[in-house]
């Protein structure tokens, strides 16, 4: 979609336009053992020949300078300054539909998430399939030391097997009962409370990209649970192609991706650690907006700069 | 507080004050077997002698008329008005905060509602509780016939005996489990997957009056499944005491409630059915500005009315 | 999308689709002077031939009820149900994106809808264009006797023209200053504080249809100033060929439609006005769900309806 | 209130209370010529003896970890944690409600923080004061050289004067046509349209404390507009003593605070610019996951640590 034609009271300038969705290799990744995410639908659809999603951004930004500062500015420069400065509403104007399927424990981390969109398959409409995520033995983790809400490394095969057993019995049991009673006329509402939480569920999950990157900055984080940070990489990885300069501002700028976040505590420590006759290193950017910024977080560093830097 | 003492430019004329959570018969509700609803906390705390938290709505509403309505009007009569309009800003500014502790197949309907805020327990950080909500037989509810989604009637005792005691075997087994492979260091985010979804969970659940009617009207409903709505109607009855005027107005005024909403299709056979020769019967009310509403609803249902209705 | 699609563990069986903004007309309104709303995109772009955009409400639905229930239903019908009932999250799954300028006035009300996406020109960046929204005589109000907030019936042209004239002044003063003082290096977020509120704005404004029919009832209603009415018009009048069915059920159902609310005070006047006696009409539907609701209200009517009605 | 009062289960151990608003030196600051910022209520009101509003943060936050990790924890260290790892819910169970008063064009930056609710003087319902906002000569501020948004200089006192004589002149002429002509008779709603957007408005403003650092973290900036940050600095300074420990965490480790975000190519740079060989200075705390969360960083800045550090 051309700025052009969008405003109503001036000539339509139209370009050649294309489905953004063909840039996609893959539209879905199958994940854990009966899940999947697909990336049914985006908004904008159409960009012109040449460009990707990523023209939705930069075309709203541009309404906030009006015709003034229009023609200077370049749209992957744009996009990094939008994402460095925090100007976020730019990216709510692409939106992003997905169709998920995954165990009801991630979906219960997924849905706190309150921006989103959903519609979720209903267990007292429906009689639910049984589908329960079983790991192997390898993706059963040990508790960590460390990190109290996480487990990283896996557990000895053996303990990780006999937990399996039973889970796999509970499961059965489980859905046995569920289906005979739901059969025999037990309210379906009340029926599937016997199931299991990794029983799968599924449903269409609808954002926008800026809330999509803040669900991603939690959700692809190494504290994030193995079982949830599947479907965000997948989504990540779907996205990618479709809104490029836009994910690698969010990769270059993010504390939880590339970029370092340092407390007041931790700044002074690297004041002493630079010392005050460091020199001051150059980034490697030809965007001199970002060279000045560098410039004024080094006076927080402590640091005089030569002229010229 | 009055409004004198919240005008930054003007002399502070302080009315005595009391604590509205004393208004209060009692401040929880134990609910099934395990769960509860407790108020914890509302804003507004504190209204003048005589009044409510009702006062907060009202103190609202008139900063939409600066000074020039603000003797004329009267506080029931003005949260009525408000409701009836759909002015639902004022709503907005009496918060509560309530701890709830429920079953998590209710707790995934309670969650749709995405303006409130919630602190729920983690299953990633605590061993959950041997806590389980097991109905008693006369609990059981038979799928309904005509609705869908739904379980109104107790269901054979014979069925729910045998059904219950699956539930019961599952819990067990699956509690057994959880404990024992949690105990011997399985990461709880994942040992807690074989938990059913009658397990009990707890959070702090923080909503604006506004949003909370919102709940209430789609929750204390028929169609609403009991084992949610029980909770609903808890919640209704502790708010009921702290702003009676807006529960009230609500009552009247709401289609989920006490009022009628009559479709297109309904209104034209409401016509027919009144005839054009009906004699129109004025509301039981002393407000004006009311009965002048029901004198355009009448014109609607094609009633010519006489002079002086 | 066909529904096949979107499910990442069966095969694709795509129909051939088509671009729903094809269905508009025209995607642009200019409106009062200067302003104007234009449909920049929509989501689903894409509806297999012979459907619409409603068919991304349906798939959205039809989640909830998994395969069970899926070939029994129909879409009107289903949009129908949803939209009764207060289904209202698969209405969530359209989003509309317009691009709109209008007065500033108008704009502090819209931007009260806090549930968009909104990118607007900044004042603090751009030069303001020299754009007034300046009625013609016939367009200046009266305060309404009834209303305390509105105007309705045009006022004296003497009055009207009069007032346009120091307003036309006003506008020309403020604007010369403004341009000149910018011009001379007063920082233009400062140097506009003297332009009037009925300078012309303009922005991107993204939302979902269930959010904006939300928006559409307040917006077209009587009671709406007319200065955003003729705006949220416009809006309507785009979006009915994009998804037909959940128009026509929204002005069926909705209360600030065609449909009527009757409050408590109201039904039992209704009753009176019935009497016992009436012979209950049935609706002109052959749908036998809605049938069914209309003869439970009748039974809140107070009337004894025959057997087999 | 004490956590033990919150359980419906449990027997009530009522701490000694009192009200948090009397921690503040003043509940009202004077802003510009005629505005204010008046913290009207919060939530909590009561805390025990000793204690902040911080209480309820860290009431809410404890529920996520059940009774097992209760004791160990203590509030600051808590509270410091929760804001450090991004754990925002705690903070939404503080709710904070101001009355403001400030000039239209802050109003209209202001209100794109979608989170809070509002109800604003309606210039429909009422006739605005003649009230509007002239800063003196000195506060008339140059387009900013390197900030394409901003002003942060004084213009020559001679530009400043003249400019200020002509938005007096306007306000003047406005002002006189708004009251003669809406005391005529013409709608209230178009006749305010003349009036500059230096007018003064005002509203409650409610929000939880999560979402109001969000808006203080922009607004407070050194890149916000002059005219806005002094209400936002009014509003941090009354709620420092409410919530001193949540103020504090935010301050040491928001990037717009103490903190420094470094960018990917930053990190590149600041890795160059300390070399292999530097030594690593631990932090100045005695937290010791804090230090651990430091050492991990010093790896992502390329510096191998000596054992024990």
């Amino acid at each position: 979609m051309s700025d052009k034609q969008t405003r109503g009271d001036e000539e339509v300038v139209a370009l050649p336009q294309f489905d953004v969705m063909t840039l996609l290799p893959q539209r879905s990744f199958k994940l854990l053992d009966y899940g999947h995410v697909t990336l049914v639908d985006c908004m904008p659809r159409f960009a012109p020949v040449g460009f990707t999603a990523d023209a939705a951004i930069v075309q709203a930004a541009r309404v906030s300078y009006g015709d003034g500062t229009k023609k200077t500015s370049e749209d992957r420069g744009l996009i990094r300054y939008l994402m460095r400065h925090g100007h976020t509403t730019p990216f709510e104007m692409v939106e992003l539909k997905f169709h998920c399927k995954m165990p009801i424990f991630v979906a219960r981390q997924w849905i706190r998430h309150r921006t989103a969109n959903v519609n979720e398959i209903s267990g007292r409409y429906s009689i639910m399939k049984d589908e329960f995520y079983k790991p192997d033995a390898a993706g059963i983790r040990a508790q960590s030391k460390t990190n109290k809400q996480g487990g990283t490394d896996p557990i000895d095969v053996n303990t990780a097997s006999e937990y399996l057993a039973y889970l796999d019995e509970v499961c059965i049991k489980a859905y046995q009962t569920y289906e005979k009673y739901a059969g025999e006329g037990v309210s379906r509402e009340q029926a599937r409370m016997i199931l299991p939480l990794n029983l799968y569920t599924e449903w269409y999950w609808k954002i926008d990209l800026h809330n999509l990157f803040h669900f991603l900055s939690l959700r692809c984080d190494a504290h994030a649970q193995y079982d949830i940070r599947v479907f965000a990489d997948a989504m990540l990885q779907l996205i990618s192609p479709l809104v490029p300069h836009a994910v690698e501002a969010w990769n270059d700028y993010h504390f939880r991706r590339q970029a370092v976040l340092f407390t007041r505590l931790e700044v002074d420590a690297l004041r002493k650690m630079l010392g005050e006759d460091c020199k001051a290193v150059q980034i490697n950017s030809d965007n001199s907006r970002e060279k000045e910024e560098w410039k004024s977080k080094l006076t927080r560093l402590g640091l005089t700069l030569e002229s010229g830097f």
